[in-house]
């Protein structure tokens, strides 16, 4: 059933092992923070630095795993249509945008969303890892330096993910104008049994 | 005072606010792996993407802060001799050795060592975050892809960390060939209350 995240929102799921997950950008230029967590121990979750370290790239697209952090797969990226993801940055907070903004009110954060989200679970904020943040366009040169570029993905693009075994899961449509393209959109997502 | 951490193994630590960690590779190209944790709260602990984020840089060294996961600074770099150092890959494990090396046996590893070290603060395995690689020389390039080079490191280089808070944290000389020219060597630390 397909699902969708109102903007600067977040929802979660669960996927059986061999499910897919399908992430969609339906309007366009609009990240999605994803984390998974394994369904019966919460204390295995994704890591980007594992995934980083056994994919031996920082840019992840079809065909890599997403890993945990004891060292064992969790997702598969099965198809990726826009090609641009993100593993780097934290998902943004409150702090972000009092730190980085300059915003001292309360602000919408994927990290609030993504907490919000896993509440169902009784995951606890400070769990919360590096999630993968879907169509997020960050780029860097050999000096390391960072800097977030719009999105490249157009309406409709997607990606799917195939768990490797049972998962829980939040994922969010993107605070941060920065990222998203100076507009914050919805994202719409689909647990399916088969492609 | 002084201390060695011998080759392939690691070590624990307490930081006061204000107190500095010096690490020293005595016999140069030799990584040491540093985690920390806030000293009252060990949910709060360093995490690559915030610092990343907050620092807009994947290559932090002198200036740069190490964040917490929920948006602290930590430690700040204070000075920094060789001035590489890796903040994308987390520690190896067993599992780095079975799938990257092809390794079934046990073989010493940073996340095995880094374990050991918390056990006397009561930090489990599956809470360390990805390490500070002090003296990692990762590279890589604009499609991502990532090789880990020797360290640039040579004897009697340092770095000098700040601490930010109240910590606790543990380090190693790390078990990885690939990632220390092909050979162990020790690491030595020193918490010090001035320069």
């Amino acid at each position: 059933m397909l699902k969708t995240i109102p903007k600067q929102s977040g929802d979660s799921f669960t996927l059986k092992k061999g499910q897919y997950l399908k992430v969609i950008d339906i309007k366009g230029e609009q990240v999605s923070d994803l984390v998974v967590f394994d369904a019966e121990n919460h204390h295995e979750k994704l890591s980007a630095g594992k995934s980083m370290d056994f994919e031996e790239s920082i840019l992840l697209t079809t065909g890599n795993y997403l890993w945990s952090n004891l060292g064992n797969k969790l997702l598969k990226i099965i198809e990726d249509t826009n090609g641009r993801n993100d593993f780097l940055l934290a998902p943004c907070s409150q702090e972000t945008f009092e730190i980085m903004y300059g915003i001292k009110d309360f602000h919408p954060s994927c990290f609030n969303n993504l907490m919000n989200a896993l509440k169902r679970f009784d995951i606890p904020h400070y769990d919360i890892p590096t999630a993968f943040n879907v169509f997020m366009n960050v780029q860097f040169d050999q000096n390391g330096k960072i800097s977030v570029l719009p999105p490249t993905s157009k309406a409709g693009d997607y990606v799917i993910f195939q768990a490797e075994r049972d998962l829980v899961g939040a994922l969010t449509a993107c605070s941060a104008s920065d990222s998203n393209g100076g507009s914050f959109k919805p994202i719409q997502f689909e647990v399916l049994d088969s492609l």
